[in-house]
């Protein structure tokens, strides 16, 4: 990279990009405009710190620059805001590869695309070790779904697996190449999380969420955020939470994929409360409700182990 | 900050911090909601690594976060907008001590308020160094004056001290006390730029900016860019850009101080380009003049030897 320089590399990385209409002001400037035709834009920040967040022995760069962009996209979402615009700090070695920083490039702007957004700008620094930040903008076209809304009596579902990435992240650390092959499909759960964007978006006006949150940390670290912010408790039903999937490679591993699943975060599937009318929407599973009181519990009982991931536990 | 955990850390940086009204939602939900009353914003990131951007035993945690928001501000306000709000990423070794963030927010959001803003959100990481991503938004309450705008025969100005910061950065890596002590306003202005946003954002309306950027890298190369996107050559007048405080600072160092105002980089004046029309506006001091052609030259003459920083060079 230091052959190329800092203007070089500005100009690789975005060679050939398309910018979505909602990019006003691309690359270029001092500083980029994005359009807020709500007169009010939603905005979230993740740092991304090698050997951290990311292995760049256990994931591609594709990979790692899709997964970063994926875990702040369903920030927006979990928002219920669409996505409009990326910006992306990058600080990487001098030594580091230019083709390196080209499919960490080419891996956010698939994500960006299959978010509906594009990447309208960044900053690019020399750095001992990879380090990625991205904030993530959105349309609120409806009011900001927060986690402050549950109400007792309100049903609690998740769109999208859970306890894929935890899975994943379990049969990598194993170390085996046999069951890193064997579980190919959860490995690639937690290389790069689908967020199912379309669960929330696509929600239909008439349905009434009350919180909404991805789920980042855990299901029950996140889920206890909206409990904490509701002034509610939330009791999860593990028979609807177990998924045949994650039960082969639990037995593979000797261990039972319900810690995966309640604590294994990364999957940034979405977890919400909504009002008890009946069905719920295309792509929601009921896996709980919520009562009067605090906390979260599963089958009625308070759970011990590990809740999520803490950044500076 | 291990034993406080994410959670406590976030807390602790947000205890009675007053958000501004551009600020919809603060910090705890899964992310922030920014007014933005144009129906569009301008956005910029910079990231800044320990012992590449700043060095903690040559900046105190208060200088090092004034000036990550003081550079991002600038970045805005060379827009031509009004800054709105902030959110940070803040990668940091779990023993850094918490008094050592507590201070690095405060300067934050010490400087967020000259600025006019507040921060709305981030993010909080451990990493083997210091890492402080900080992304900045404004309103652009006119149309965004970008590089491209200058012709021949505007007039090119600047606002704010040049050279002072590479003048403060030079005394600080000479490594005396004395030195230190004697030119301790330069060392001052290295530590904590003090971009004049006023003089940007209370331009009359009346007066046509064709350019506007502010002074990061360097006089020549900031020029450089605007010379480059608008098609045009700019030749700065050696004279006007003396400075009798770098004077006293060079003579005792044995340097020309013209270095530091030409390549020095870092103070966050603001430089820009006017319609040729007269008296210019307050706080703006004529330097230089828009010719046809291309490249920046000094009195008349292309300058050898560094025209700014290079993050990859």
């Amino acid at each position: 990279m230091g052959e190329l320089g800092e203007f070089g590399l500005i100009a690789l990385v975005n060679a050939g990009r398309t910018q979505t209409s909602g990019v006003l002001l691309g690359p270029g400037d001092d500083a980029a405009v994005i359009a807020a035709p709500e007169g009010r834009f939603v905005v979230t920040t993740d740092m991304l710190v090698q050997d951290r967040h990311f292995r760049v022995d256990w994931s591609s760069p594709q990979e790692i620059g899709r997964k970063a962009i994926a875990q702040n996209a369903a920030d927006v979402v979990a928002m219920g805001a669409v996505p409009s615009a990326f910006v992306v700090g990058l600080g990487c070695p001098a030594d580091t590869p230019v083709e390196f920083v080209r499919a960490l490039a080419d891996g956010m702007w698939a994500e960006a695309g299959r978010a509906g957004a594009s990447i309208a700008g960044g900053d690019m620094v020399r750095s001992p070790l990879i380090i990625i930040s991205v904030t993530a903008f959105g349309d609120p076209r409806r009011a900001p779904i927060k986690l402050s809304g549950a109400r007792p009596g309100d049903v609690v579902a998740v769109a999208g697996p859970l306890g894929h990435s935890g899975g994943g992240l379990a049969v990598l650390s194993a170390g085996s190449a046999e069951l890193t092959a064997e579980f190919a499909e959860m490995v690639a759960a937690h290389r790069v999380p689908q967020p199912p964007y379309e669960a929330v978006l696509e929600l239909p006006d008439t349905v009434e969420v009350t919180a909404l949150t991805d789920v980042s940390d855990g299901l029950l670290a996140d889920l206890g955020h909206i409990a904490e912010s509701s002034g509610v408790a939330i009791d999860l039903d593990s028979a609807a939470l177990s998924d045949p999937a994650l039960e082969a490679v639990g037995k593979a591993l000797g261990v039972s994929p319900l810690d995966w699943i309640l604590a294994g975060g990364e999957d940034h599937a979405f977890a919400a409360t909504f009002a008890d009318s009946g069905d719920l929407p295309d792509g929601w599973v009921r896996v709980g409700a919520v009562r009067a009181g605090s906390g979260v519990t599963v089958d009625g009982t308070a759970r011990t182990g590990p809740a999520g991931w803490e950044s500076f536990a």
